[in-house]
């Protein structure tokens, strides 16, 4: 395919006027198709509609009425399976409510309002900064950024978060409290974190002592090509004696219902304890109906494995329209690079710089809308302004094919515009 | 029946043997009763199993599927059937999880990390005090001590909390940033807030400007023998400019399961603006398939009315037994006084003062579980030590007429220990 610097400005013109017919064309067809948010589609959802009628007792294991007020931290059978299908011992689990994002978002405004562990409560100090791994997921950043904290951007390679830049800063200064990671099929790269990535996040010296990392394994169990398996992050950190500083966080969001499934936090025994501590006060409890109807559709931890063949299955035509439509239509030309993501919800690209914003503004125009330019970085700012997250699981494989095709095609008019711009 | 104050001493060691031979006889009969907390019982839950057989499709009203992702403050459906069961604007109301205490300790952390409507974040300031009808809810007094807020005690009359105290303080201390109410019903002693209270609570001046009145209508719909409406809060508040004031709380906790319900928060519209900003990077939304269980199971605001008469009819006769069981056995002897509740959850007794501890100790000694002596105070601290809860829901009827038999054994068996220390 021919490279992108080697067009001429003649080229380049006669490339722009033919992307503008296509483009012209696309417009009158009208199309209407969201692709901004990472959203199962109702075909996928469909395939957990029997979790909704397998409640027919309600007595727990331990005696406790499901129906009735009761247990804090999460019903035993439901410890139990997530404990097998994540092999985190149930005693370090705590079971929430619907929605893992509350979970973290409870979990930083409790460091602000009482610290962790004894420390000072982060409200009470000048400043408190966060590192970010960037791209990374727009409603992490939006939770430290409503708290006040300051955010500090860290780029990704393929093994994970840039750790000589987060050993540094980290290490050096005591008001970075803390760091946000999606160590598996990362959002929106599908970036697996490496076995040294892992490790030097567990061992490195920190200059906080209560300096935390929020590990978000939204995607845990979600492989679609491959099953790729982190290192132990728990027994890594107990190794070198950090295991405080890990936050885990899961949920069946994109496993039974987005909207009605079951959230995890799992962390050290000293973390745990506080985390009920607090939590106690809170609330009685969270629905342990759900909880129950989540154990019994699964029974076991190979139940959600085998459920989750079944929504790869459907997720891969999807992913591999996204994939080969970007090697058809971009192919090594240079207008854009990606990764080939082996599971997670996303595909994400780099434009030429300067070129997201247009790009996405294009494809709005057109019909299509995609998750902001920008979206994928700390306050919205994408330095380079390359960035597009694309979210194939929602839209059919039909749907999901002009949409590509458009993408593709705005991505290039984009590039070229710029390219004629200088 | 004979008055305390009418006994000698030997009438007193007299009736102290008779007492204490009665209770070794209750303590050979080994009971096992926990009245400790407000739980329904399984008959009650089982009036709401059909819920759980309801859902069998999932597009809302507004086209958006149940079971994704979307709607971060409740389905217009919920909004629907609360606003008009309670009478507030569907605008006004937001729908959220299973737990009314978790939307106000979420309200009070907001207060304590933003403050509200643009008031100095209260974690910022040196003190911040809190105004505590009492005998109240304890976990409600637990939110406010977690966040380190200063507690007062405001006595409680049969018309609500003890409005001169409560204007004179407000008035006055710009770092009392609010209180505690529960005003139909109340949590435990059944009282009915009056038109004048809550007209004084709308009306009064406060030096800070930022006053919030946590309104948590738990038993808005919770009638047993007569049906008791308040004035309408916000109609009231509106009318004094203050409607920014009133933070209100309702849930089906006490109406289908207290682990599964829906739990909704109302406010003036500027204070529903804010919630949703913060709420917005809290959670994307909350369980809308739970919400529409509940829309489908009642139907109508009328259909939770007659799902109410049936609960009710449940509850008659166990407060039946508590307050016949109270007038035989006590009656006007003075060992104990209590209100007659209408509605609710508790009926409350006031001991011979210095005498609820022992009345608890000795009852747990025979068997049966009360609420802690105290724990319906700021700090867990009764300063009279006489005030005691007893929650007559969860028991059958037969073990609730032993462990009231027992109950009205103890406290006159502290009284009479009491009288003979002095």
């Amino acid at each position: 395919m021919k490279k992108v610097e080697e067009y001429t400005e003649e080229e380049l013109v006669y490339l722009q006027n033919k992307l503008l017919e296509q483009y012209a064309h696309f417009k009158h067809r009208h199309l209407q198709l969201d692709m901004s948010r990472g959203k199962p589609s109702s075909e996928q959802l469909d395939r957990s509609n029997g979790i909704l009628r397998v409640l027919d007792s309600f007595e727990l294991e331990d005696g406790v009425d499901a129906r009735n007020y009761g247990i804090l931290d999460g019903i035993p059978e439901a410890k139990r399976l997530f404990s097998d299908l994540l092999r985190i011992p149930s005693a370090n689990i705590i079971i929430g409510g619907n929605s893992s994002l509350n979970l973290m978002y409870d979990t930083i405004a409790r460091f602000m309002l009482f610290g962790s562990l004894g420390s000072t409560p982060w409200c009470k100090l000048e400043k408190v900064k966060w590192l970010c791994p960037s791209p990374g997921y727009d409603r992490h950043f939006s939770v430290t950024e409503s708290m006040g904290i300051e955010m500090i951007t860290v780029p990704m390679t393929p093994d994970g978060p840039d750790m000589d830049m987060v050993e540094e800063l980290a290490g050096q200064d005591e008001s970075i409290k803390g760091m946000w990671c999606v160590p598996l099929y990362s959002n929106p790269q599908g970036i697996c974190y490496s076995a040294e990535t892992i490790e030097r996040l567990c061992s490195m010296r920190t200059a906080a002592p209560d300096f935390r990392i929020m590990w978000d394994n939204a995607y845990g169990v979600h492989d679609i090509y491959e099953k790729i398996r982190l290192k132990d992050v728990f027994v890594m950190a107990k190794k070198f004696h950090n295991e405080d500083r890990i936050m885990y966080y899961f949920s069946t969001s994109k496993i039974t219902f987005p909207g009605a499934g079951v959230a995890l936090l799992a962390a050290s025994e000293k973390n745990i304890a506080e985390v009920k501590k607090h939590m106690s006060i809170q609330t009685i409890g969270y629905d342990k109906l759900n909880q129950l109807r989540h154990v019994k559709y699964f029974g076991t931890a190979d139940g959600i494995r085998e459920h989750m063949q079944g929504l790869a299955k459907d997720l891969r035509p999807k992913f591999d329209v996204v994939l080969h439509t970007l090697e058809r239509e971009i192919g090594d030309s240079g207008f854009a690079s990606w990764m080939e993501p082996k599971g997670g919800y996303f595909v994400d690209i780099d434009t030429l710089p300067g070129c997201a914003k247009e790009t996405v503004a294009l494809a709005k125009e057109a019909g299509v809308i995609l998750t902001p330019a920008g979206a994928t970085y700390p306050y919205g700012l994408d330095p380079q302004d390359s960035n597009i997250r694309i979210a194939p699981s929602f839209p059919t494989v039909e749907e999901l094919q002009e949409a590509m095709n458009l993408l593709c095609l705005c991505v290039k008019l984009a590039g070229v515009n710029k390219l004629l711009e200088i």
